[in-house]
């Protein structure tokens, strides 16, 4: 998707430790006219697969989804992300590590919001080493729900978690899909 | 707003402890069409103010404050929940008291995304003692923004927090306005 692109190279931040910073349009501030190409955009990959719901992980995940909602009419569940393993009721849950925080956590989903006959599409904003996409694919095979694939709005594909989730026949389809970054220049993937 | 009733009135749950769970079709699950209607409903009470961001909180307000976004065509901001008044970087915060979870956290904006000029349009998906809004309007003071108003997807009005707003002179839009709750019904304020 080339805006996301012009969107990172225009107003996107590469801080120390190879954190790209995208606040300002895509995390704590969203660019709503472009949400709606987001939300477009993912319609287009995803529409004709059948998808019963969409799944993510709060928070920055969420206004993403909801706009991929909103074009494909289908509801959208997000997973909470719970500092201790108990929580309370009935859920699927599975471990994650932040790289982020440097802690783990889990991420949580209540039993009612996702079922067997699911056909799930699971949308986050990044995928790095595919730690939080693991999670949610856990808590569909918690459920017996199909993973029809992942969206995502931004890839960092040389820190591989993408291709490892491909090599396990997992469709992952990145809006954009950074190959390589340094202060002074980010590197998109070319087919 | 009539479906938000219909919506209450079909899918909440009242547990006890006064709390309403609409986790079903506005909070851990969102209902796609559903949402489009509450960005559409609330661009038409705010939509000719002159709005330059909308401001809400993580989470549960993420998914409506970018419907309305998506529909005002306004950039939407959210603030952060940081459990410890230590937060890095130029920000402004205020501390919330949550009565859900009986403790203090931090609301923090990073002060990138808010600024003098704005007129803001504050949105959350519940109203109750209106600690979240006080929050979110004193970083708005901080910032030197001007606050146009709320818009509440439902507002328990029993517990005062949206009248004490109204009597300071804030708009405060609800889409649905409970006037009381019991395990056997709920009750909607009549103009």
């Amino acid at each position: 998707m080339r805006q996301m692109e012009e969107m990172i190279l225009t107003c996107g931040k590469v801080l120390p430790g190879g954190i790209l910073k995208v606040g300002s349009f895509l995390n704590q501030q969203i660019d709503a006219e472009f949400l709606k190409e987001i939300g477009e955009e993912i319609a287009g990959l995803y529409g004709s697969e059948g998808i019963t719901r969409i799944l993510t992980i709060e928070s920055s995940g969420i206004a993403i989804a909801a706009a991929a909602g909103m074009y494909m009419n289908v509801p959208v569940v997000f997973a909470k992300k719970h500092k201790t393993s108990n929580v309370d009721g009935a859920v699927y849950s599975a471990s994650v590590h932040s790289f982020t925080h440097g802690n783990d956590y889990q991420a949580v989903v209540s039993t009612e919001y996702l079922c067997s006959s699911d056909k799930v599409l699971i949308i986050d904003d990044f995928l790095a080493s595919g730690n939080a996409l693991y999670g949610l694919i856990e808590i569909c095979r918690q459920a017996g729900a199909e993973v029809a694939g992942c969206a995502i709005a931004i890839e960092k594909r040389f820190q591989g978690g993408g291709d490892e989730l491909r090599a396990r026949g997992i469709r992952v389809e990145s809006l954009a899909c950074i190959e390589s970054m340094t202060d002074n220049e980010i590197r998109f993937c070319r087919p």
